[in-house]
């Protein structure tokens, strides 16, 4: 793993192994971690006791010295973690991502499983917050997600749930992680206890990554008292807390800040440190069933909206699919070249609903002309939902259901926190 | 224009009138302003001497007096402005949109046109920065503004600043104006005076209205040692201050917000109050000919990646078009199945640029196995760009060259602000 100049210095040594680095004056002891193939060459990378990964700039004075063996003694897999019948007890659900990916930092192997014993190992204070049981789905990249793989993890989910773990984690990939929080919001219903998604912007190998605080903070949401489908990741870019979003709310804002997950519309529901604090009632765990209404309309699109667009994208999209979501401008508007494609899903029949891409803010077809003309082409305005919402949402509801007047109902109906009243100011901008 | 309620304390006096209302203790004194069709009838709005509008609610002590009648008696197009030798002179281009079609509040009616003696009757402090002419190029919406409506913008802009103009101020729907302040941005070249783009979020007969001191803002930056293509907003939702953005850089974040407006990936440029105050060196005013690079590529889609989506309508559009930008996930990804209708692209020779539906950070396709793959298939990374802006930028180009390598060069250099180099830390999230 480690090449050039890094490698130098490591000779003998094993990544897992405890070593020693002086570097500028400064001694750092810490397990070594495997570096990226892209990585540079000039630094080596040490897990800290704290759990934090910094990476060292090698030079002509630094000295790395072995502290103790472990790389290749002892794979975290063969150990065995006691259960402690104190602790509650929680599933971790691996998808894939960064978060996945990585954590089998031990091997330095980019491996697609993680058991609880390389958790352990990897985060050895997850153990005294739960007792957990882990289980990987699929390992895939979350650009390759699925409406089919959001109904397998909430169908897994609920399985867990409903078998006895008092929580569940979904280790996630970030790109897509906002619409799949989303999902499972709608499709778990009857939800007595947390479901927290969790991902990493930057992987485990690499210092300064988010993959253990959020996990761990990821843990400790998943065994408090509230009940609801929740993000957790970082708060911002020091490694202070995590924030708490609402799955229906939540949407990477950001390409590779590790605070890059944002609340829109709406305030973060809670933050964690050594403790969890929620900030607004989001629901209290509580006994019974978790059900899965578990169909989903795949042939649901999501088209945005700019100038000089053609119609001829949009009548094809309309042709092609049982629903659609415009990503308009502004307040909720089309080009006037636009308006007889929406004409058209009239006459087909297919659902429109109206969002906005000035992502913050809410539709309002009421204000201008342009608005007007798409209520009495029979547009559905999607209130203050985040477009990914919407389009999860309306391939939910058309599962449910192909009565308009119901799938009308429902879109402007607030089924799980996605949707507030028009009379609530906005209290949180960005 | 006023019903009901209100209409009962207007007996005899009309929009345009200066009243003294008396409502629950206070006096307040200004100009009888127009209401909305839509609005409530508990509401006399007037425009206050500082230039604000306030809503005032009617109930039963309420009073208003009539204390000059100006609404029919003058009209304000009737009032010749003096032309000042001392101040530079300005062209505001009207284009449409809130701030243009509700500034002739004097008459009440959602006029299409402005005149120089219009604006001065309702905006007094102008005529004291600069000598104004108008012309009112059309009154779209703004989300009906094309690709054909920035060709004609940028070559009136061209004509009035040839033509002696010290600054030219376009007036412009929000919508889609970060849109056309982009598209302005490429099209004049050698441009050695400011231009600046202007827009209301609510419209002059609204209590709260933000067109007055946007416009005057706008007039202050028009008149600046400042050359480029600029958009000028509220910095708050208060009125204390303007923000100055660079026009590739700008988006609007919020559906009704007076601050809608922030840069992306990059501080505003400058601010306004009294004074104008720029924070970067972004051209100075210098003597010279402004040219148009008119031709824009129309054929030119923008099209957001999502779970589930279907290859088919990438297809669809990589056929019909001459060029992509996509707005994939986190650092530029797609799901596999789209992959081959990106290859499709490569074939029929269509540029794909992939941009990020994060809107802020920059797109890095060499981290992950699925950017690699796009890099293969000849996808050109947006670095830092908005979507929308490479958007734009990719009509601009496509308008210029049909030479592939020229393409992906000029879309990966920096020509006016768009882009940053990537070794350039984010310097603002948000």
């Amino acid at each position: 793993m480690y090449r050039g100049t890094a490698a130098g210095f490591l000779s003998g040594i094993e990544v897992g192994d405890i070593v020693e680095i002086t570097s500028e004056g400064k001694t750092f002891k810490g397990v070594l971690m495997p570096r990226n193939e892209l990585a540079d060459d000039l630094h080596i990378v040490i897990k800290l006791d704290t759990g934090y990964n910094i990476g060292i700039a090698v030079g002509d004075k630094t000295e790395v010295v072995l502290v103790e063996r472990r790389g290749a003694v002892q794979a975290a897999a063969d150990v065995e973690i006691p259960v402690n019948p104190n602790l509650p007890t929680i599933t971790i659900l691996g998808t894939g991502g960064t978060i996945a990916s990585k954590i089998d930092y031990k091997t330095g192997a980019v491996a697609p499983a993680f058991s609880a014993a390389e958790l352990h190992a990897a985060i050895p204070e997850l153990s005294s917050v739960a007792n957990i049981k882990t289980k990987m789905l699929f390992n895939i990249l979350s650009e390759d997600m699925t409406p089919g793989h959001w109904q397998t993890i909430a169908c897994e989910t609920a399985g867990e749930l409903n078998n006895g773990s008092d929580g569940v984690i979904v280790a996630h990939g970030t790109d897509t992680m906002g619409y799949t929080s989303a999902a499972l919001s709608f499709m778990l219903t009857g939800l007595g206890k947390p479901v927290v998604l969790v991902g990493s912007q930057r992987s485990s190998d690499r210092p300064s990554s988010d993959s253990a605080m959020n996990l761990l903070a990821a843990t400790r949401v998943a065994v408090s008292e509230a009940a609801g489908v929740f993000v957790v990741m970082h708060a911002s870019t020091s490694d202070d807390y995590c924030l708490i979003h609402r799955g229906t709310r939540v949407r990477k804002m950001h390409s590779s800040r590790r605070d890059a997950f944002q609340s829109i519309n709406t305030l973060p529901v809670g933050k964690v440190t050594e403790e969890v604090e929620f900030f607004e009632d989001c629901g209290v765990r509580k006994e019974g069933k978790v059900s899965v209404s578990g169909r989903l309309e795949q042939k649901v699109a999501l088209v945005k909206i700019y100038p000089g667009m053609s119609e001829e994208i949009l009548k094809g999209v309309v042709k092609s699919h049982r629903g659609v979501v415009i990503e308009g401008t502004g307040l909720g508007h089309v080009p006037a070249d636009v308006l007889s494609a929406v004409e058209h899903a009239k006459v087909l029949g297919v659902p429109v609903v109206m969002t906005s891409q000035t992502i913050y803010g809410r539709v309002d077809l009421k204000v201008y002309a342009t608005g007007r003309q798409l209520l009495d082409l029979g547009v559905i305005p999607g209130g203050d939902m985040l477009p990914e919402t919407a389009l999860v949402k309306l391939m939910h509801v058309l599962g449910q259901t192909s009565d308009p007047a119901k799938i009308r109902r429902l879109m402007q109906t607030n089924l799980c926190g996605e949707l507030s009243d028009v009379s609530r100011p906005d209290v949180f901008l960005r």
